[in-house]
């Protein structure tokens, strides 16, 4: 858990939450969408007991020195079924506007708190998707770079999203990190891998899996069990295949998303350290030209232009 | 662990094991390869203690009435580096007769116990591969219907294998079983799934599956990721999310086999039950003419043929 120094109880407009599955994310916000102080913890929904949604908020903004009745505004997973409230999901294409009218008040606090919804893609063919938190990610990555974007938030389930004049249009998910994580724990390859991608990074190996994923995707089943064949014939050292594997993973990731989304040249890319490092080399290999984004900055963008809708800024400033 | 009532030892000419990770079959044969009595275990290799091979194979061919001077040929996972002894892999194109060359003696046992190699795919490219037990299954099924043919062999780690002229030229292992079991029991998605493929079995969901794995291979780590969508929006059940899975992942193994065996109208299928189900409807929808065989019958025929080699059957009727 880390906290800022500053006590910034005098100056903050509201309170923004990043609130995730496994993390919690607290900023104290001033009117203007200038961050003044934050707390990060563990306590993302997963890790929340029953009703002790209020409880944690509560702590972390005492902790930050704010008033007991200063608004928050939240994203993520804690507005999912299993969250503090559900907060259903709003059809794309959406807008900010839409996800600051739909937001929920959470129940059980006197604080006013507001949940803002995810967005789901319907259909039975290709557009079945959903997403909680990654829009509100979106929404600020369009007020920081413009409206027109075609965006890639990679991570354990990737999302890739077109945006036109500031909303989401389309969407998909991918699970390319999630299946990094379940083969190199839990499969008869694990054997043959690291489980920190990091320790793998950029890497020969990392472009060749790359090139074969992308150019080959239908023969990914094929080259996942080649990972063990090359291990037991090559002698390829664990962090070659590791890295291999992720080419692999991120290059089949950049097929699918390259032939539902076609034709843009340029993606916006919301990723930092060595998954950036990766999905940078990736996307310009397939041709992109590619801006990197932070996303703690979009989140919080997000956050603010929600909060500019929900909330009386100019008054609280007074 | 199931045995044959009959007392075979005054006929058998031999014994002949097929000896798996984790499953262990040692069939009493006759001299004309006729399965005189069979003892099924999960005595696989995964299972034997270390220093144990001998002792297990000597306790079942006790059961079973057998000689203690009776010859044993063997094929599987207990020529692996991490079974009984290690039978080097030899290079495809392999035949019959270079794995009966190249069987390896057991040691630490009075018995003669022969240990037939597996089969690997060398290269940079797309043929980095391996086998071990699957080859002699691919022998025997060249024995009994024909030595040119393009063969499936599904399970965890699905084979692909060209047979010519009763060689193996060419295969592709397919980490689909392996796949399904992973996100029904590792993933997020898992709460969406069942873990049994048998409970899903054949419906319209698998079909549907089929259809958009084969069509779009290249949108698997989407599609796989779309279960848990479809599972929160259309509120489709566990049977029917699993049958789209396991069709998803069927239909891109498939994608992945054509592009590689191309223009092939016929394949043997070696499968029994459920698998045999779901790859039949499969493989005929993406246009293949299929000749169901039976697992047993294949490896039975090819470790035959190797005793033969192997052995002096002639003699040991007498």
């Amino acid at each position: 858990m880390t906290a800022d120094a500053g006590k910034p109880a005098a100056t903050a407009a509201y309170a923004a939450c990043d609130w995730g599955t496994s993390n919690l994310r607290v900023w104290a916000m001033s009117a203007e969408g200038e961050p003044l102080a934050v707390r990060q913890s563990a306590d993302g929904m997963a890790n929340v007991g029953e009703g002790g949604f209020a409880t944690v908020l509560d702590g972390h903004l005492a902790e930050l020195g704010l008033a007991e009745d200063l608004s928050v505004v939240a994203c993520g997973m804690v507005g999912a079924r299993q969250g503090w409230a559900e907060a259903p999901y709003l059809p794309a294409p959406a807008r900010i506007e839409g996800l600051a009218v739909h937001a929920i008040t959470a129940p059980g606090t006197e604080r006013d708190v507001r949940i803002l919804p995810g967005v789901f893609l319907s259909g039975d063919g290709a557009g079945c998707d959903v997403m909680r938190g990654e829009e509100t990610q979106l929404f600020g990555l369009a007020l920081q770079a413009g409206g027109d974007h075609l965006a890639c938030l990679p991570g354990t389930h990737s999302k890739w999203a077109r945006l036109e004049a500031g909303g989401i249009v389309d969407f998909a998910t991918f699970m390319t990190g999630e299946l990094f994580a379940l083969l190199s724990r839990h499969a008869v390859i694990r054997h043959s891998l690291d489980v920190d991608l990091d320790a793998a990074g950029y890497s020969d190996a990392f472009e060749a899996g790359l090139k074969d994923g992308s150019a080959r995707p239908e023969a990914v089943l094929n080259e996942l069990f080649a990972l063990r064949a090359r291990d037991l014939l090559t002698g390829a050292g664990k962090a070659d295949l590791t890295a291999r594997l992720s080419g692999l993973l991120i290059g089949c990731e950049l097929a699918g998303a390259g032939k539902r989304f076609g034709e843009e040249s340029k993606v916006a890319l919301v990723a930092s350290g060595m998954t950036a490092t990766l999905y940078e080399r990736a996307l310009r290999a397939a041709g992109y030209t590619v801006a990197t984004m932070d996303a703690e900055v979009c989140v919080r963008a997000g956050l603010h232009a929600a909060a500019r809708h929900l909330f009386d800024l100019e008054g609280a400033r007074t």
